[in-house]
């Protein structure tokens, strides 16, 4: 047995972890439809005007503003109605004094007029309307280009596609887009004990639950889960499982990191590459490692699937994101005072699962190795390695799950 | 044309909606892997304990612990190593005293010991070890049933799916999970001048944006979209497409909601159901109707692209979110300093989108046909109807898109 020696503290490994996790210049082209919450991976430009023409804002009359100029409520203009564009038509006729075109939302402007006057500002007698206020030019009117200008600028490379990115881009005409490939994260599991949910334990036996946590952690990422299987505690499954696994993008195996005689893993990466750390000074989380093989992350979880799942967000999940060019997450924080006392070791960052309970933080962690550690929290809390304690009433910052 | 008349008060029009989204019975069973964000349709309780036995929480030695009680650096405890096991292996002996089994993280503890001593207080010589420190009972011991006792309650209905539940039902051994279907949206844009994205736009035409917007909009608040095309401005086109379209569990149009001639919509809906309300006080966005057709939701969104977008987020997204049984969505929300006063139009609730830059709340919104009122904004204000004015320099909170 190889016990843990000197613990790296959590910023070096993480800083580590991040060196190895460059942005991921594969891309690939999506459907707009299929694209939201993706990363555009160039400068979209406009091909066209938008509105490609002058269109009417509100539904009422196309003018030529100045014909309106003295209408008043008991003195109204009166037009003549020469036409009607409903909205998809196209105006025959264009604009000449006295006259005016009815017009729906939308429908392009008549040439020569410059206005319109709403519909709730005119009272229509066969084919006059009268208009009880003036128009100033341009009024009522959506300009063309006004939206989006031919050769601007309309999504930069980096954003991510929004509801309204999407409709950006549907207003300029694609119909797809070309956004990042997610990374793909290849998933190993070692442990002779782990058997798939759905079959009978045997002795000794316990389902696999770090397969399941860390896909949906790398989903929640903007990662794509690669389930690699359960791999036997053999260094020649390891290192074969291994040679495969660093196809994809980055290889994150739990278990087998570890002091015990049979985890093999740190074995299997020396043989295949480097190792850069094993252990860091977190709790829970400690045995964790992180190596390098044909220039991929491989990193190293523990096997309790609470420390497994808590690293998953504290180091793969800033990884990731910065593979995916994806900015760091926004909010999910709520920040509430702390129900009872924690105690945390010194020099070791802890993750405390929270749970939130009549506007209070309350402490949830049960141990390292009980999945309810977590499945019965709301969040977690990182309590710095230099504080010891954390008193009742503190307001804590609680990373809502 | 008919002009809107009295507006209803965002609130009003907002019960109106909540009373027509019943949350949905219909549930579907998917495998673990594919459930992660879902709800949790039945209460789920453990079939077995996990751990299903005492387990070792540490590698080191399995002891009877009062073996070790007078341990300590100088006078250690010597104890006959009569067996090895493995994490996945089962212990063939029974604890004798002054005997002790090797054991790894995760393996079964041997009948009769009660405590793991670690292996770093230890000092291995052949086939015995020197114990330089006293464990107490059950220490280093994760105890059957102490993670999830057998019967005990592991998640109940209306649970959302973390990857932290998902890793407690892989605990427990189940591969798939009941969970509450999405809400169907059935998706209308009319409007003649629409095309889709891709082709050669005619004169007078537009591209269909809506659609991208509304459906990207139903995904984030946990329903299905269900597009149905661009619908012609004709009442009989129009009565068909909602016929068809309420078989979904809501039926969401753009366009055909305004005063023009030609915005059949309403006719549509009173010919085949009720109109429950027509015109909100709300900024972009009044122009919307309600109705119910064979006890289905019909919402009429305005076409303006910014307006039909923005009461997707006010109004239909917390209808989907009850439908599918989910919490309102946690955060998203900062607190900014406004960089710019914004008049605001009283007696009318006005959403005004956001960019945030340096720290500070920056006005974006263009004009509701602008999609780019939204899609170059990084969020969202909502002013109350009472408010004339919003000062430079206020705190606003801007919920981010």
């Amino acid at each position: 047995m190889r016990p843990l020696k000197a613990l790296l503290p959590l910023d070096e490994a993480l800083s580590l972890c991040l060196e190895l996790a460059a942005p991921i210049d594969r891309r690939e082209t999506l459907p707009i439809s299929e694209a939201l919450h993706r990363v555009v991976a160039g400068d979209v430009r406009a091909p066209l005007d938008v509105p490609p023409a002058d269109r009417a804002a509100m539904d009422g009359y196309a003018v030529v503003a100045r014909d309106t100029s003295h209408a008043g409520k008991s003195s109204p203009a009166v037009l003549r109605v020469q036409e009607k564009v409903h909205a998809g038509g196209v105006p025959a006729k264009r604009a000449r004094k006295g006259r005016c075109t009815q017009i729906a939302t939308g429908a392009p402007m008549p040439r020569g007029t410059d206005a319109v006057v709403m519909v709730e500002d005119t009272e229509r007698e066969r084919d006059t309307v009268e208009v009880f206020r003036p128009v100033r030019p341009r009024e009522n009117v959506s300009a063309r280009g006004s939206d989006i200008r031919k050769g601007s600028l309309v999504l930069a490379r980096g954003e991510v596609l929004t509801p309204a990115k999407v409709g950006a881009l549907a207003a300029i005409g694609r119909k797809d887009v070309s956004v990042y490939a997610r990374p793909r994260v290849a998933l190993l599991v070692t442990g002779d004990e782990v058997v798939r949910p759905g079959v009978r334990l045997g002795p000794g036996q316990v389902y696999d639950i770090n397969s399941h946590t860390m896909a949906a952690a790398v989903r929640e990422a903007g990662g794509e889960p690669i389930p690699l299987g359960c791999i036997p505690d053999r260094l020649e499954a390891l290192r074969d499982s291994l040679t495969t696994a660093v196809h994809e993008d980055i290889v994150v195996f739990s278990g087998g990191s570890s002091v015990g005689e049979k985890d093999l893993v740190i074995d299997a990466l020396r043989s295949l590459g480097d190792l850069l750390f094993h252990g860091i000074a977190i709790k829970p989380g400690r045995p964790t490692v992180l190596g390098r093989v044909r220039g991929k992350a491989v990193l190293g979880m523990p096997g309790n699937p609470t420390s497994c799942l808590s690293n998953c967000y504290v180091l793969l999940a800033p990884m990731l994101r910065r593979m995916a060019h994806l900015p760091p997450p926004a909010g999910h924080v709520v920040e509430v005072p702390l129900a009872a006392r924690i105690r945390s070791p010194l020099g070791k960052v802890e993750v405390h699962t929270i749970r939130v309970v009549d506007g209070k933080a309350v402490p949830a962690f049960k141990e390292s190795g009980a999945i309810t550690s977590m499945a019965h929290a709301d969040g977690y809390i990182v309590i710095p390695a230099d504080v010891g304690l954390v008193e009742k009433g503190e307001t804590v910052r609680v990373t809502l799950f």
